[in-house]
């Protein structure tokens, strides 16, 4: 359940404070130059180092263990490994006592019946995305298109130069904000997707949605655009090659990709680790109690999600180009 | 590519103008009591009969050809059969050569290579949504889960109440127009769910956005919470079931469903075919024409949607659950 | 778990005394000539007309209820159905309570708590290889191997011309025979294959085992190669294209095609059903006694079998050749 | 293409002279004791230490890097790396000129296109079955059956007190032989196996012929029981358990594990790598000349082979428990 993929397949492993985590990526077609540098430098996007991001640091370096030989996929599976090092040794047992609201924390006590790796959030931890971005690294090299993200909205803030005092405000406060990242793919081809259920929307859908903090995405017009009528909604086809007047859908039509550019807005919740004391249930005082949730934590994670978001999108759409490339003459 | 699920799994096969559509449905576990009547109401639901929906009537007589014996589920494949009766011979060839504006027209074309049965939107007709509904009525039986459905927002009207004569006021300028559904489930079991890639919330992502016209969707809060901060956003939880003092992460922890009620929302698009004269490239003539869309169509799709929508959620929680109980002691 | 393919899916339903049993072929290209005459001509092989084989007609009438339009496959699933129309109303329900030796009546009762349709075998019957057949006749048309089937050993015997004097003396001791069948691929392509799990060695095991009555497989040179050594058994590489001088391993090195032929032998178990009284426990009343099968019996399947073989191998050929093409320039 | 199974799913990584190779296993349910003691101890059976087996040491230490906490599985994919240490840096480059007959150089050549990392057989290695092993074992933990291998047959051979001796022969004359291993598993439950296509039968014949070197497979008696008639081949049933008198099917019925002990034979064809000179294609040359393969190698790769097909079984058995599970009531 940790794969995901029919031809371009990611595998993810990994808790938190294990030796490693990391990415088995299999059906990369053998012949591709593998650019390490885009990896390093898409990894170096993800890093915190900003206002508002976690003070927290980790090397994250990859480790390329097979599939690549002399420069270029073999065909065989692509294992990155990136060691958990920074690891820090405190104690995280309460947790398992009091679980912190808007974390994993309470529902993998349950599902994994105590067995759980609770440390630093485990296998829910936003650590695991790095080996995501690695993964969505090698994606990018498969396809030819070109992918941007964009940071719209955080908070009520729409004008990202004032993002950094907008950011060390609510960090004051102890608290936490969420944001709007916009994906863009462009130099897009017609056709990819496979109807019934595995349309591009929809798999796009499911990436996005795998993303830890992440609660609504839209393909094009969403829930924001729902006074618009269809006469406006409505896409006017203006070439041979399919390219529209207008993108109201975000460049699918009937779940494939038409050649417009793919637009995706997602919504990435407030972090739920904030600074202020919280109330939560303690379960061996059977009672609600007040938590206060120590370390170093990001203010606002969709400031560093964007690389990750990108970078899943590119796994998708890896898979599908190659799925669609089977089909073709 | 037309089957969802690892345990429930569920193939669609048909178009709208062949002989026949429907589903397989496979990995209902033997001895469930099927009930007929509830996929005839809920196939019901979907049929178009109030202001705002197409004129035109199809039966959707369910057959079912095997996997039932003495009313139960004897383990092996159900197949849900209806026979596409009420078709009109007209002529749709034009429309290879003016794809509609909003339309899989286009994008189909190029895709099948010209070979795509085009009569009726085929393959991407809305048509195919009645045997989901059906093999989510199956679903139904097998978990022991409540959904409720409802529009919350067509347009700008959020009074469901004036809805008549909302849609008539838009049916009589010839447009369309989408809306809002909001979906509820209640009686959830804690755990449902497989991180990384299998996640409620990303399994219900996929399926929500591969059912036509939908274009986004959110679990819980989502792009109209933008502005909330982490210490509200955070669900407290206040009692040793997981419950929750307030639910805008609806339901889902991490990616598993943490026992309170699952909240979605989806937004249904405008419906693509309206009246109203639109432009779009003609490819033949090699120009921008104005198009003239006959027939019987829907001024609001989303009325009709909500068991579409309720039922593919079913599949998703039928497939969840099963997985679950593999993994239970 | 009734789906077999990545690419090339092909799901069967259906159970020997339900409505219908049939197919689903999803993953085939758009712009196939679909040629019936050739699933009536393959169907034709599958049915009994010869000594040894059962005396019981059914008229296989194959329905194509979707996937093909003005005789090419549009690119959406193609749904072949057989009506089940021969159906003897005999009374099975004894089976229930004394299970036949060789047969699944014991083991399905188990799995399928007593819900199964144990009529005529239900879903354990010969009659769902029909589905089989006809699926793999829409395989062979994406596909440009040729096959060949032919049946080389029968009980001791190897003179296939001598084959109905042999039968004949088995049915006349009510007794029932195995057989051996060999499979010929020509005009292979050189990579068809995965490692290290979707081997073309490994495929074609899993289906060939997937049919009733088989009960062994081998790729090349099997089990009665074991005395050759490694020096004999290599087959030495003559030419640019891959071929060998020999071709001990049937066309396939490190588990994928070679180019060379690939040749498959199956052993198919005598047919379980006998018409001597054979004992076999009575649940109810806990003791082992003898029991009689009526009913119309193949004294050898085997020599209905090789088209049900043939064709399902061309389903494994033709999932393969798709993702091959995936990943080639 | 790399990963097998549905509930319980182990990818396999790594080429022969890379940095590692190692396994992702996914769904081991959370809680399992973890005995790391039989991953080395069966590890340890695979290991070249006895006459016929190649001097090549190996330490095939396993690391856990993540999925395992206090000595249990978290629930979270459990990967055990293999760090690929006693590499010889000898030119393999004129294997790419001058492919060795019975090995995948040829056909890896034109698939990746000559990318392939061609050193020590690349991704073709026997060495990726020490990852499959570990695998299994892992498996084993899950499954309450009991499993057991023996050589029965090698060459001639089938007194294998006079092994030593019998290989000795064959080493000295440069040649290599192949063997026939059979598979017991005890302790059996009745139903695993899914109908049509996730027989047992099917499963486990997929996995053996995953295999490098094997060429064949039967579940119970095969081909050599071709002359063996109906009324024998049928086992009686004789209790409500579903005990048999005789058990040659093999402890499967119509694809279900029926209860009785699996029995399994698989050949393994003589290792490929012989010290004798043999004559195949020269690319360059463009004429089939001698070629002397240097190098460690096993003379007979089937006394080694045993641990990793009882293994490679206890995953597919593994994955049909869990799958089962989610069935029962």
């Amino acid at each position: 359940m940790n794969t995901y993929g029919t031809l371009f397949k990611v595998t993810l492993y990994g808790e938190s404070h294990q030796e490693a985590i990391g990415a088995i990526i299999d059906g990369v077609p053998a012949g591709i130059k593998i650019d390490e540098s885009l990896i390093i430098s898409d990894l170096e996007k993800r890093k915190p180092n900003a206002i508002g991001t976690t003070p927290r640091k980790e090397e994250d370096h990859v480790h390329v263990l097979s599939g690549v030989f002399n420069g270029y996929s073999t065909g065989s599976p692509i294992h990155l490994m990136i060691k958990n090092e920074n690891i820090r040794s405190k104690d995280y047992k309460h947790l398992k006592k009091q679980p912190r609201p808007g974390h994993a924390d309470f529902v993998s006590h349950i599902k994994y019946k105590g067995f759980e790796d609770y440390r630093g959030g485990g296998r829910f931890s936003g650590r695991l995305t790095a080996a995501l971005v690695s993964a969505g690294s090698i994606a990018k090299m498969v396809i030819p298109f070109k992918f941007h993200h964009e940071l719209i909205q955080v908070g009520s803030l729409k004008n990202m130069s004032m993002l950094d005092a907008y950011l060390k405000d609510i960090m004051e406060k102890g608290d936490s904000v969420g944001g709007i990242i916009q994906l863009t793919v462009s130099n897009m081809c017609v056709g990819l997707g496979e109807p019934f259920f595995n349309k591009i929307d929809g798999e796009i859908g499911k990436m996005m949605l795998s993303i830890p903090a992440v609660k609504a995405v839209s393909i094009g017009d969403g829930f924001e655009a729902i006074e618009t009528l269809g006469s406006s909604f409505n896409d006017v086809i203006i070439d041979a090659s399919g390219k529209t007047k207008t993108n109201h859908s975000g460049g699918t039509s009937g779940g494939l990709s038409n050649g417009n550019d793919l637009l995706i807005k997602v919504f990435i919740k407030p972090t739920s680790s904030i600074a202020l004391e919280q109330n939560t249930y303690h379960i061996e005082n059977e009672s609600i109690e007040p938590l206060s949730i120590g370390g170093r934590h990001d203010v606002c994670i969709a400031r560093r999600a964007g690389i990750v978001l990108e970078n899943a999108l590119a796994i998708v759409l890896a898979d599908l180009y190659l799925i669609h490339k089977a089909y073709k003459d």
